[in-house]
Formats: structure tokens, C-alpha cells, sequence
């Protein structure tokens, strides 16, 4: 892998800022409101700022970025494919469970729902989101569709997949705005900047650098997994992998399954120059 | 260049988006606020959503594609290189005056600047653009440093253009939640669902499918400027682009600087080849 010291220190960086970002969350909730439990309170209310920083932001994120790193792929694509459809079910599943706690609060309050521009884009990332991961089961996981379709679909799932992530962590942001305003009315204001308040503005700008960190990560085509055979290659032989860079640009996500069934030959090499020239339409 | 009228259709809808986004800027302020001057009211402030949507939003969207405009392809480099500058110049003056609106607007009516997370990441996202701004015009306009340097950087220089874009949306989605909590206190409040508070939501919906309509089409490779000679053979031929799709990925925003030398022959498509695997690089 090319520059595996700065991609190491990017990955423990996204890590690190996310999980500085759940405890912060988790501080918010526990230190300055009145902390978790499931009975309409605002305690309920407080899982969603939780679950949605744990699953919808840092899970996902991970998730993402699973294809690329270094040590899984000798591990099969398959294997991979599960793991990153697994790691975006836990995703989803924590987002849904996350939106009940919100819905169950305002009925409980009789505060209305779905009318600001937060629960708007949320629910449409939690709606587009099932949808992404339902068509990715179905072409990438499932054996039936044919190579082609899943090379036409690949870049859309790409470029979805990215920005539902981005859009999420913008509406964590908005839904961060609305929570400081609502909490935060008087003795203290949100506008005299008390501790909690910048606390979880801190919390905000985390969010912000963990989404560049792993947008990133995930947009470098000399950090995708290469082809099965190289892999393969590289691991029993232990060389760099000079020359993969071309190949390796063309596995985004979860495509490329025809790579897995070719040789290293020469022959196979410049088709994979001519692939790659197609594949680099899944090069985010 | 490939799929023309996709391009077309999707530059058209964005500009509809775009455009839209604007009016439904000035019916806000206008229809529903007490429209603009400056006098520190909140007439004053009310220029901060209009000049930020039309110049930060929207100007800076068309600065990032301006490139890919196929009918600009006869126009040279470093012309274009002028119009991305000068477009992000006018979209930089706009939200720093749109800034000093709400700075104004705060100190006289002994409102705190600076308390609220969109203010934190609105102000790094002026200072970032003004930064990418500089650096862009030190390194890819003035003629003094050397193409390692342009093509070690121009990877960055995307990635930042397109996350700052992408940020400068997410802080506005902040502003409009923001304003409408503040304005929408109550007879009626924001919760009520007033026709004020829907026309807003929906503007922060149209911003939404802005950013990702102008995030595809920067981010296709496919629909990247060719290079140089390539472009001036297609229009003197009135060919098709057949073969210079490798090419056309290394061209992105305003690098390659060295491609503009380069000639058509059979042994400079091959060193395009080389290039190019090197090029995916600025591949965002």
C-alpha cells in the first residue's frame, strides 16, 4: 500500500475524533441533561443525540472505510461485503431506534413532529439510507445481478453512500443548533456561552473534521483494496505493490467482481488498464 | 465528451435549483421580513441569507464546475483559471460582507457575536476559502511554481473546494434553523408550521440537492476538461472524445499544466497513460 504511515495516521485520527465525539455526547447528556431512560421524559429524547453520534455518524463512518484497510484484504471480498453491509444495518438500525426516542418524547409532550428543517433531511438520510443499503443487498451481495449492472450502479452507490454521510452529519448539526437553543433559554442563554454550550459546539467541530477525515480516506484511489489476485499475490510474496495502483482504482466499494476472477498474467494486466479506464467513473 | 446531454440536464437543473434558491432567499426577507437596507436593523441582517445563498452557495457552485463546461473547452487554460478565480473572489467578498451584516446587526442590538456553532464553523469556512482562495491563486495562477508543486497540491485544492462547499451548505442549514427558531417565537411558532417556516424548510431542502447536483458533476472524471490539445483537435475535427477519457481524468479544476505541451502522438497518448494513473490522484 502507498503511504501506509499516513494512511495509518489518518485512520487513527478519524477513530480518535470520533470516539472523543460519543463521549462528548455521552457527557452532554449525563453531566449537563438529565442522562438515559426510555419514558417519554427528555430522558428518552436524550438517546437520539447518542445513538445518532454512535451509529448514524461514527458506525457509518467506519463502515465506509472498511474496504480500505490494509490488514482485511486478505480476507475474502465477500467477507468484506458483509462486514460493511453488517456494519450499516447496526448504522441504520441505532438511527431508527433513535428516531422513536424523538417521536415518543414530543407525542409524550405533545410537542408536533416533522416540522423543522432537521427532522426534514434527517428523515429523508434515514429513508434514502435503508434504500442504499436494500439496493446495495440486492446488487452486491445478493449472487443474481450481472456484472454489468453492477459496475452501472456502482458509482451511484458510491456517490450516494458519501453523501448521505455528509448529509447526516449536517443535520447532526442542525439538530445541535435546535437542541442548544431549546435547552439553553435563560440562566444560562445559548447566547452567554456556558460550559455545555461550548462543549457541544466542540462537539459539532469534531463531527465536522471526523466527515473530512473520512471523506478522504474513502476518495484516495491509491488507498483502495486491489484486486483479489494481487492481494493475494502481494501477501504470499510480501512485495509493495508497485503496479497495483492502476488496478486498485477501479475496487471501490463493493464492485469490481469480475477482478476477482482474473490472473495476473500480462494479458490480464492490460485488461485491467482498460477496466480500470472504466473504472475510474467509481472513483469518487 | 461523453453523455452531453446527461451533463446538460443536470448543469440545467442545477442552475434551476440554484436559481430558485436565490428567489426563495428574497421572498423570505421580503414577504415575510422586513425586507433590506442598512441601518443595523434586522433589515440589515436580513442581507446575511441572501448574499450568503446567492454568492456563497450559489456563485461558489458554479466557480467549482466551470471547467467541465464542455463549450469553455476552446477557451485556454489559464482564461478559465481567471473565471474559476474571479467567480470564488466574488463569492468571498459576498460572504464577508454578509458577515460584517451580522456583526453589525449583533452590536447594535447588544446581541453576543460568535456564541453558536454556525457562527464557529461559518467563520473557519470564510477563513478556509480565503486560505484556498490565496493559495490557489499563488500556486496554479501565478507562474512561478514549479508543476511537482502544482500536481502535489491539486489533490488537495480539490478535496478543499469541494468540502468547504459542501460546509458552507451544512452552516447554512444551521442559519436557516437558527433564524427560524429566533423569528418563529410564537402567533405563529416555528412548530405551528407557518407558510414562512415551510417556504424556509424547503429553501434548505433546494440547497441540499444544489450541493449534490454540483458535487456529481465536479466529481465525474469523465467529464473532465480535456487536455489542451486534445480539446483543440476535437473542435477543429468536430470529432468525438473516443480515447481521451484517460486523459480528461487528469485535468481536474486546473492542474496539468504540462498537458497543455504535450502533443498528440502515439507516444505522448502513451505518457498521457502514465500520467494519468498518477493524475487519479486529483481524481476527487
Amino acid at each position: 500500500m502507498e503511504d501506509y504511515g499516513r494512511f495509518l495516521a489518518l485512520l487513527v485520527s478519524a477513530l480518535l475524533v470520533g470516539f472523543v465525539s460519543v463521549i462528548f455526547s455521552l457527557v452532554w447528556v449525563f453531566h449537563y441533561r438529565e442522562g438515559l431512560s426510555w419514558d417519554g421524559s427528555t430522558r428518552e429524547f436524550n438517546w437520539h443525540p447518542v445513538l445518532i453520534i454512535t451509529g448514524f455518524v461514527f458506525i457509518q463512518g467506519i463502515a465506509i472505510i472498511v474496504y480500505r484497510l490494509p490488514w482485511t484484504w486478505k480476507c475474502s471480498k465477500v467477507l468484506m461485503k458483509f462486514i460493511h453491509a453488517g456494519l450499516n444495518t447496526i448504522a441504520m438500525i441505532l438511527a431508527i431506534v433513535s428516531m422513536v426516542a424523538v417521536f415518543e418524547y414530543h407525542n409524550a409532550g405533545n410537542i408536533p413532529n416533522m416540522y423543522s428543517l432537521h427532522s426534514w433531511i434527517g428523515l429523508a438520510a434515514v429513508i434514502f439510507y435503508s434504500l442504499q443499503l436494500f439496493l446495495g443487498f440486492a446488487v452486491f451481495l445478493l449472487p443474481f445481478a450481472p456484472v454489468s449492472l453492477r459496475t452501472a450502479v456502482m458509482p451511484i452507490h458510491v456517490y450516494s453512500g458519501l453523501t448521505i454521510f455528509a448529509t447526516v452529519i449536517a443535520t447532526a448539526l442542525m439538530g445541535i443548533t435546535e437542541k442548544l437553543i431549546f435547552s439553553l433559554r435563560s440562566n444560562p442563554a445559548y447566547s452567554e456561552s456556558p460550559p455545555e454550550a461550548t462543549l457541544v459546539n466542540c462537539l459539532g467541530v469534531l463531527l465536522v473534521i471526523f466527515g473530512i477525515f473520512i471523506l478522504w480516506m474513502a476518495s484516495r484511489p491509491y488507498w483502495k483494496r486491489p484486486p483479489e489476485e494481487n492481494a493475494k499475490a502481494l501477501l504470499t510474496t510480501g512485495g509493495t505493490p508497485e503496479g497495483t495502483e492502476a488496478e486498485s482504482t477501479m475496487t471501490d466499494g463493493g464492485n469490481a467482481d469480475e477482478s476477482d476472477l482474473r490472473s495476473n498474467s500480462e494479458a490480464a494486466r492490460k485488461q485491467n488498464l482498460k477496466l480500470d479506464e472504466a473504472g475510474q467513473r467509481s472513483t469518487m
